[in-house]
């Protein structure tokens, strides 16, 4: 390692030792302060550097880039406000189990609250949403503080990335020179060589070799015990990345004779598994009580993932007497029904495969048919309907995308509408969601930043308001090369509002709930490398389809009517319970 | 109060006491958790309603109006990353004792930490950025909780508008029903009338009146001995709101006989004062060590207000001998460069009136020469210089904004051309710049809440990256209903670069600082209620008086190079200095 001052050998170092970990991207906002770290990151052959100029969206975008990979791209910025953009993708990250690593700049020590510019206390910044802070030391140019920052590299990614993943956050102060200038002194000729250039070829300065908790195999034995039963139901919630193992999972759906329950962000709605196992996706609708009062109850729920964004789904597990299992590999808790009875701490993809080997049960068609004839006469209506409303538009893009393919999913309705009317399919499609906190912001980065990951392509599906409130995110389009096919279901504010009580309310349901702005988003073809068509939602499937098979960034716009999509889903959902309940 | 609901009477209580303590406007992201707040501001008579669809906007236009009129603009949010999408905004409140009222909506206290949706550890989100932060009880319709949300409502807002100004954070757990829906026995007849009606008339509940640190007679005699000198120097910094009292401060200025050295944000630069009192305006370029060698030392310095933008200012202060005061109402310290020797806990305005009657020094008209001769050799310099260049730009918006005006100044480029560049003038401008942390982020809503607030004209000097950074805030022009002329210095990145050293270094100069985009924000002109014109810089002015002569809100985009604008400046600056040295 070489480097003209002890900035420069400190940032270049810890580049260096990150690289040897396997980190290959970073994304960088410019500024001052945090000179050193950019120029060491630049300068890296093996780290790919995507520069954006809001904070906020940079962050989003490490996020989603992550979110397909599993792995992290730190994200850096200067002293002072910058990093504070950086805190609704941090909180994320970490509701969301997302590796991410914060690496912020910051003025030395004797500055900060001094009144001097640009200085703000970045200690902690995050509070608790972070599972590690550093405060690092100023940069010196000795063989012991060398060896701490290259051991702090290895230590701050396998934080990010561990079982219990998240952000991680290290506040590196510096002080001028900030640019590679030559300093008298500062970096001795005589540094031990492993800590100078650490170890030899491109082994990390420590190797981190994870554990994630299994289950004893008394425990195992007697946990198989309990789930040989009649009748039992597998339960995915959104999958922290990297994700559940389809082939686990359909082996414990086999091995119990279990259907599972799939969220449209769990990996396990589309996919080969499903040609072989039964996976439910219809339960949003049909999951009432009119249908399920007459229904048997299960004996046992094995849930894996976070809390489904089903709420019709959490409220019938709420009320069944079964024995619910919540297996999570950090042990925190994630149901806030408060009906499970039992928390297993384990690795839920290897926990599905062992207990595969032990359980034998016979499959209870009584039961399952219950599924599977709810499941038939839901998607039959689904089918039936043809009416276009902005639920149709979801089913066409899990429908229409190429395989494989990434799919965005923004939060408000368009989960909501994946989730009810995006039939199970043996398709390949990877879909993505920031299901953490269930924001709004920063959905196109993320989407992007996914797609900056993934070989195959990009669909974001996304309301208007998302699409306003990350409209800085689509710089990374022309900037950093990535191409999308962008759905905006647009209905001109927050028709989600429309399915809460607050709609019959006027005012203040216009002005303060719904808000309709009347942007015209065309705008946006200008503004950013995209071409941009607006289309009536029965032209949705064609330009959606054409839009697929070609090159470069097309924004498909829908218009539609929030209410009246959202009496369509009210319909299907109502008669789907007359026919449910009529066949008791 | 008339209630449905205990949620509705908490928050139409609390907005009835916010109302009594004067509050009258509330900027609100809509969010279904916050729906009592919104339902009880929205009703209120007294209580304006701002509607913002980005959070971070919505934060940044409450600060920008609260720099205006140095009251509270509540602003109120959902659960979730929606509440850190403030913090920005927070930080530049609290590093610029700017009041802020955050009101966050949260989930009741059995689903915090549960995985519920929507659902982030919300408890100090803002750490020590806030004076106060409060979790609210659960609402509840009690004589004695309802006393004590009156006294929170007084209490926040005394605690955000005090000596030491500020963000306040009130967290509000709410359960459903959230929308105002009548619940059987929520409400029960029998409250105390005070705690359900408040005070009689329109009285708070709390009346705060608010003290502020003065010296004894004792210590102001004393020091008032200490500032009999002959070489003094009064340097006003960015100043808090509500602002320095002119009068006072030029009071001051002829007891002393000191010249007043105004920063572009100290609200002195200026104003009918300037008519009769000494105010130096063009230190950033002449106060160099050339020109100052031979220059005696000044004797005392009096510094109030922040740590003032101009670095050769700071340098300058920082090599002198002085006895230098700050003075500061909060007793806390901002000077970075370790210069000052006193620190005088007063109220800066206060103190200057009393002081000013006490002093009575005969002006030391060498001393006043050397400033005044520097002044004038300065700005015919600047008046001869030929070339248009960004500094210009700035020179002509101080010159040729109307009388009065609302002048917002972005950081990065545009306050340091107008510290350097805006003459000292007698014309009516409030200038107004986010120098707390002194981030490019929200710059277009900050402007915009100040105009909102303003009824003057308003003109925002932005680059391009901050006008991209915030374009979401421009939605407030149409849809809030405020007109600005909005000068966009568009120099194609961050220009600023070109004055560090990291200038020198290519890679990674271009892509990581200067970080040219290439966007043509022509296209903003259909997004948002504005018109949209790009001229030569030499074209300027004409644009700009045309501008401000006519109503509705005018982009001007001027096309600048700011490597060439940099070397424009850089010869000012070396004319200056080769004239002022010469004449020593």
């Amino acid at each position: 390692m070489t480097a003209p001052n002890r900035n420069a050998l400190w940032a270049r170092t810890f580049a260096d030792e990150l690289a040897r970990t396997g980190i290959d991207a970073v994304c960088i906002a410019p500024g001052s302060r945090s000179t050193p770290l950019t120029e060491a990151f630049d300068r890296h052959d093996d780290i790919e550097t995507f520069s954006h100029l809001d904070e906020r969206s940079a962050a989003y975008f490490a996020l989603g880039r992550a979110r397909r990979t599993g792995e992290v791209t730190p994200i850096v910025c200067t002293s002072g406000t910058a990093a504070a953009n950086f805190h609704p993708a941090v909180i994320e990250a970490s509701q969301a189990r997302v590796p991410m690593l914060v690496l912020t700049a910051d003025r030395p020590p004797e500055l900060r609250d001094s009144g001097a510019n640009q200085t703000v206390d970045q200690e902690k910044l995050y509070g608790d949403a972070v599972r590690w802070y550093k405060d690092m030391p100023e940069p010196e140019a000795t063989d012991r503080k060398l060896r701490s920052l290259r051991t702090t590299a290895a230590r701050a990614v396998s934080e990010a990335t561990g079982v219990d993943a998240g952000p991680v956050h290290l506040n590196f102060p510096f002080r001028k020179p900030l640019e590679p200038t030559y300093v008298e002194g500062d970096v001795p000729a005589d540094l031990d060589s492993e800590a100078l250039d650490g170890r030899s070829g491109s082994r990390p300065y420590v190797k981190t070799t994870a554990g994630a908790p299994e289950l004893s195999d008394d425990h195992l034995r007697k946990l198989a015990d309990d789930l040989a039963v009649d009748r039992g139901l597998v339960v995915a919630g959104p999958a922290d990345p990297p994700g559940f193992n389809a082939e686990a999972v359909a082996a414990f759906a086999h091995a119990t004779g279990f259907p599972v329950v799939v969220d449209p962000l769990s990996g396990l709605r589309f996919g080969g598994h499903t040609r072989t196992t039964t996976v439910l996706g219809g339960y949003d609708a049909y999951l009432d009580e009119r249908v399920t009062a007459d229904w048997a109850d299960p004996e046992v729920v094995v849930r894996i993932g976070a809390s489904p964004t089903s709420k019709a789904l959490r409220k019938y597990l709420a009320r069944t007497d079964a024995r619910q299992y919540l297996v999570d590999p950090t042990g925190r808790w994630r149901e806030a029904e408060f009906g499970a009875t039992d928390l297993v701490e384990a690795e839920p993809s290897v926990l599905a495969w062992r207990l595969s080997q032990l359980i034998r049960n016979r499959p209870d068609e009584s039961w399952n048919a219950l599924w599977t004839d709810a499941e038939d006469a839901y998607w039959d209506l689904v089918d039936d309907e043809t009416d276009a409303f902005e639920g149709r538009v979801a089913a066409d893009v899990a429908d229409l995308a190429p395989e494989p393919s990434t799919l965005f999913v923004s939060n408000s309705m368009p989960v909501r509408d994946l989730d009810r009317f995006a039939r199970p399919s043996t398709k390949s499609r990877t879909v993505l969601g920031n299901r953490g906190a269930s924001g709004i912001d920063g959905i196109v980065s993320s989407a992007l930043g996914a797609g900056s990951a993934a070989t195959d392509h990009l669909t974001l599906l996304t309301g208007d308001l998302a699409y306003y409130h990350d409209m800085n995110g689509l710089l990374a389009l022309g900037r950093l090369g990535v191409d999308a096919t962008i759905v905006l279901v647009n209905n001109d504010g927050g028709g989600i509002f429309h399915m809460l009580p607050i709609e019959e309310y006027e005012p203040p349901f216009t002005d303060q709930f719904k808000t309709p702005h009347g942007l015209d988003f065309a705008a946006t073809e200008d503004l950013y490398d995209l071409s941009f068509a607006s289309v009536d939602p029965d032209d949705f499937r064609d330009a959606y389809a054409e839009s697929v098979a070609t090159d470069g960034t097309d924004v498909i716009e829908v218009r539609t009517d929030a209410e009246s999509s959202h009496r369509v889903r009210e319909r299907i959902a109502e008669r789907a319970i007359e026919r449910l309940s009529e066949s008791d």
